[in-house]
């Protein structure tokens, strides 16, 4: 862990200039708008240890897979995200000097992210190699209302310097990471150049031919007032741009404004691309910085209306909780069934901006929930769109017949990942989608959406359990073999019970649903069984004789579900056996060793415990996390959440605080010593759920929204609002009493505590 | 499979140019003499499909390791044997045209290696594009007495052409092989050029400077006479010899032999490399072609003397057997314990030419029978010399203390393998260490070697064993947990029957030595209890405990070993309900359906009982071979061996059978489609084990030597020598009788059929 940050509630704040933690400094202060991002870096160049990079939504690169032993399945090529032009770059001359902080002198520094003003503002006193005193301000922003423009501001006074100054927006596409390992050109440059006030740079991936066009153009103002310069123009292979040079002495200001758009040929014309981005930025200048600084604290005010929870007496657990959304809503705007939400938005190449499960466990039952109904419906539209290539990856791993098996890692419903354990195995991945859209059924309070969307994806999926199940002689019993669960610190197991039991719920919401649509949405029934080739008396058949028949594994002296196999033959002992320095365990330990460790990644038997809670009563509960919970060290970023909650419900109330600020503050705390690899993005809205489902106990039950709130001991009060059946509520919690107020829609009856309120 | 090569008892033969299967006749017509080798590639270019490969032993080039996702305890570099210079290369010209058997038309073609006369041979009758006609013949030798010599004679005469007939000896290093995807740099040059009549190319590999230098010289007849010739020198950057040009009319025949030496610092002094192979080659061109052939012809006269099997009756197994020991013996000559055998041997890239445990399986017992004491103890002496990195290799894995865990994959005793599941689980590879020592002792009837370098090993072996069990509670015994078996199609198993037992045989060996060495070898024995710091009674108090509370998992319905825990709940068919277009499973099944079938790629039970053949009665080993046999699909090479020993012992004479003809003509017979690729060198030697050990019934029990001879239908008899205690015992099997002769060494008793016969 690492804990330098300083607690505020609004604002996200670096005290002196820390080298050390630079690159854990770059993701937290990363910015984007939904449509670009780039991780917090410098705008001028640092010569030292520095992971710079942004990057482009829907734009996509294909990767050739490499693999140490090939295995038939493997995909040939995996798409990801590629670095994009770095547009941020505003380089700081004196004559002979360039500024760098790696080789300045820094006096004075500070920099924070302000989640209310949706910037980040950067001060710093610093000395040249030779001697010269600078003040310098940055302000920078990735608009959220004008979805290709990002604005920097950059101030440089002159303490004791006289000469001249020059600064150089650039954009510049001489981006190679350390990451990078393919060593593959990914960009061909179509065109560059400068048309008179702006410079232009227009791209495109090699192999798929997405387009990025980024255009710039700036002010200056020397002591506030217009002045004249002479730009010169940057116009290298890969680099344009202007350098402007302003001659100033002792107490001078120069204040550049950096315009730059990032046009791509996902929202926009290819042929239009670049007309379109110079437009922009001339459109942009027009306007001004402090317009636009307007605009984007408006955008921030509604989404924070709407989305805010208030706690009242922790400022850490509220920084946390803010930052988290403030983050999620800087990576997805959820206004293209196009986009999903990569496990690091913009803040790192780590899972290529790929989709996983992540979205549908997390990501979903929060937008549900959280005022945005049809942002979770992109999301759940995404993959509708993917169900024939779902069916397609089925059918490679031999597995036919219109079965579906999405895959663990993808951007356009290709399977992109190439470890067979994770990619042939980890498919329980395939249910979470199904009860993603049982989710919206029951927070919407409507069919309509399964009935035109959902239930092909849940027909396919139980085809897919359907014939990956088998059966074993001497149980008499349906088994599952070889998969990984939800806690991939077992590989290639058998009879994971959470796998098992999810195939079983898998099964049944798709036998109900089958009837329910037949009967109340014949239209889409008839047009389903169209396109799927339904011979349900013999589908229902199997399905029902493998829901009866499925082996699920328990310890009945535990009383507990046995989470896979040979689980209970592990030496079974607490995490507090391992010593400190050897965790997190995957950092440290050889993968032979975590596998037959009894140690769990992440919430597995109680995952489902949390997934079907109407299925389970409290007792059972206590006892699966009475054992689990002490075994499982959470180094899965969806983890703690699910296992606050479960602590929430059972009145655990100060582990589930714990387990709370863990999964708020993962990152700003680093809790797994991965933070400089960049934000766990599609883990955020988890907080969220731990103070809604986990505090709060919000649950739906018979068709009635309910709530069973505690609070923890070190909050006064907490408030959210949530969306149940185009109704708006909201609660506010304190140790006396709770009190939910109908801000929108027909009056309702929920269950506080048991009691019926009515709203 | 594929059988398009002529039966013939002492030659393998191609008739008729098969371009479609010219990958697999350049693998079958490999020829090599231990030091070097290289695939049978036509001495001329070839512009279509084909694979040209050559090697030097012990010249190694560190790969750096490239996997989809790195996990603790992954080598960052691996050791492999890289593509050498081609030294064969002798290209044809016709003024403006060059010989390429992918254009020019071929009227006759035929080949042959034979095996005898120890070389290939080809015979052609081509037409150019411009309708030139020739008749081409090219002798090729590996020599095995001089190890540094290959000669090439390239004969060329005139059918129709009148005019200049250049030919091309040439070293070339301009290799690039569509099995290299590192796309790194492998060779420096240190010098490359041209002194007098001699064309050399001195070569290093980069990161580890091994070197290799590489001379050629030649001499050119006209019509059989001594001809004047104007050599032309070809000197490129990575090519270096001559081309010597010869005015030929229709009837004139042309006659190059190139004498080629390729000499290796692992055998001679970096700083005289290139003295050395310069005078190699000058001394073999004052000797000449003639009198070589002829040592060659003798040398391998005298291998054959001692190695070769007769089977009268059955000429396409006559011709198994012996080109699987052609082909070792051409891989290996096992004159230093610095080289072991690389499973492809010189004839293919995979497995990079590093050792696996197909060396103690399969190679030290035949060695170790077929008269080659001295070999197998250098194979023997390898793993002796790699003891202390195999106990770094252990810790790297968290198993310390002294423990050793050999590598699966290694050329220098560093792991070379990157995938988890083998890498760090296919542990049981750590034991057959131990059995081949113990074959060692039981084959020669001495201890002195076990106590001189044996016990050592044993001793960390067991240590390994001690800390990687762990005790299960509710077995209330010991288990071992995440391993990968013999059985390679199961991955990250519990309790894999033939790894539990023989940890319990390791640890039951070391202890038996430790006692034994202590009695007997009583300085060997104090020189090992200060190497390895030995605290006997407390680690033997644990391995006893081991050896006690071992959990073995067996079904006692059926009466047999379950190979490990979970297997009787797959679906248990036989291999027959495999579709034949979907063999061999691996390169047609995704990897997870191959993981969850019940079929095993190689012995895994079996192999248990195979090894530990004292320990289990006749009838447990047929109800064992009855289950497992049908499911095994035997896709390694080192499987229908074992099998075929079994179902000889166990009268299953027609089965060892065919198993027999899977074990010699796997490569011959294509059986498993990747005869391309390589040959399967380290498992040749299974052939002659299942005569000798199967048919021949070969054990030795209570320090007596036995045969049980059986003779399949095919066959009027077969004949073989065998080592035994510094006795050279020769066998001959006929349906009537079995004959032994002592042909070497003091009288025995041995035991035939349970009868006593004196030697």
């Amino acid at each position: 862990m690492k804990q330098y940050l300083k607690i505020d509630e609004w604002n996200i704040i670096e005290e002196g200039f820390q080298a050390d933690n630079l690159r854990m400094s770059e993701s937290i202060f990363s910015l984007g708008n939904g449509h670009f991002g780039e991780r917090g870096n410098f705008e001028e160049p640092y010569s030292s240890d520095s992971y710079r990079a942004s990057f482009v939504a829907g734009i996509t690169f294909l990767n050739k897979t490499r693999v140490g032993w090939w295995k038939n399945g493997y995909p040939l090529f995996s798409t990801s995200v590629p670095l994009a032009a770095d547009w941020r770059s505003v380089k700081l001359r004196l004559i002979d000097e360039e500024l760098d902080l790696a080789t300045w002198g820094v006096n004075r520094f500070s920099r924070k992210l302000d989640m209310q003003a949706g910037l980040t503002h950067r001060e710093m006193e610093i000395t040249s190699p030779r001697g010269h005193r600078l003040y310098v301000e940055v302000t920078h922003i990735d608009h959220i209302g004008r979805s290709d423009l990002c604005i920097i501001e950059y101030s440089v006074k002159s303490m004791n310097y006289t000469g001249k100054v020059s600064l150089l927006p650039l954009i510049n596409l001489d981006v190679r990471c350390k990451e990078d390992t393919s060593g593959e050109k990914v960009w061909n440059i179509l065109r560059a150049g400068i048309d008179d006030d702006c410079a232009y740079l227009w791209t495109q991936t090699r192999r798929e031919d997405a387009q990025v066009c980024y255009a710039t153009t700036y002010t200056v103002k020397k002591n506030g007032a217009a002045c004249a310069t002479h730009p010169i123009r940057v116009e290298q292979e890969k680099q344009v741009g202007f350098s402007i040079g302003v001659d100033v002495k002792p107490g001078d200001s120069v204040r550049l404004v950096k315009y730059a758009a990032i046009s791509s040929s996902l929202y926009c014309d290819r042929n239009k691309l670049m007309e379109h981005a110079l437009a922009e930025v001339r459109q942009a200048k027009s306007i001004g910085m402090e317009h636009l600084k307007n605009e984007q604290q408006q955008a921030w005010s509604r989404i924070w209306d709407d989305m805010d929870v208030q706690i009242d007496g922790d400022p850490a657990a509220q920084q946390g909780i803010r930052y988290n959304i403030f983050q999620l809503r800087q990576a997805y705007l959820g206004d293209s069934p196009r986009l999903n939400i990569g496990p690091k938005g913009f803040t790192g190449e780590k899972y290529g901006g790929n989709t996983y499960w992540n979205s549908e466990l997390c990501c979903v039952p929060f937008f549900l929930t959280a005022t945005q109904q049809p942002v979770a419906e992109n999301l759940l539209m995404y993959r509708y769109n993917q169900l024939p290539k779902a069916i397609e990856n089925a059918a490679k791993l031999g597995i036919c017949g219109g079965a579906a098996l999405y895959p663990q890692v993808t951007y356009n419903g290709e399977e992109c990942h190439n470890e067979w354990e994770i990619t042939f195995e980890e498919i329980h991945r395939n249910n979470i989608i199904v009860f993603a859209l049982l989710q919206h059924a029951t927070l919407t309070g409507s069919d309509a959406y399964i009935a035109r969307y959902g239930l092909e994806i849940m027909i396919a999926v139980s085809r897919y359990w359907s014939r990956r199940v088998s059966f074993s002689q001497p149980k008499q019993q349906y088994v599952i073999l070889g998969v990984t669960g939800p806690d991939e610190y077992e590989n290639n197991v058998d009879n994971n019970w959470y796998t098992n039991y999810s195939c079983v719920k898998c099964l049944r919401i798709t036998l109900h649903y089958i009837e329910l649509v037949a009967a109340q949405y014949p239209d889409d029934y008839a047009r389903i069984r169209r396109t799927v080739n339904l011979n349900l008396r013999e589908e229902a058949e199997r399905w029902n004789d493998i829901i009866n028949r499925m082996y699920l594994p328990v310890d009945s002296r535990l009383g507990i579900f046995v989470q896979n196999d040979g689980f209970m033959d592990k030496e079974l002992q607490s995490v507090d056996a391992i010593p400190p320095d050897e965790r997190p365990i995957n950092q440290h330990w050889s993968w032979d060793r975590i596998l037959r460790s009894c140690y769990i990644k992440q919430s597995d038997v109680l995952l489902g415990l949390y997934l079907f809670y109407t299925d389970f009563d409290l007792d059972t509960v206590r006892r699966n996390f009475e054992f689990y919970e002490p075994m499982t060290v959470h180094e899965s970023s969806l983890s703690p959440h699910i296992h606050a909650i479960l602590a929430a419900r059972l009145g655990k109330v100060e582990k589930a605080y714990r387990l709370f600020l863990h999964a708020t503050r993962l990152d700003l705390d680093d809790y797994n010593n991965e933070t400089q690899d960049g934000l766990h993005i599609t883990s955020m809205p988890g907080s969220w759920l731990a103070i809604v489902r986990g505090f709060a106990g919000m649950q739906v039950r018979n068709d009635t929204l309910q709530f069973n709130p505690v609070i923890p001991a070190q909050w006064r009060s907490y408030a959210f609002k949530v969306n149940f059946r185009k109704r708006t509520i909201r609660l506010c919690v304190t140790p006396e009493e709770t009190r939910a107020t109908l801000l929108k829609g027909e009056p309702v009856d929920i269950l506080i505590n048991g009691q019926v309120v009515s709203l």
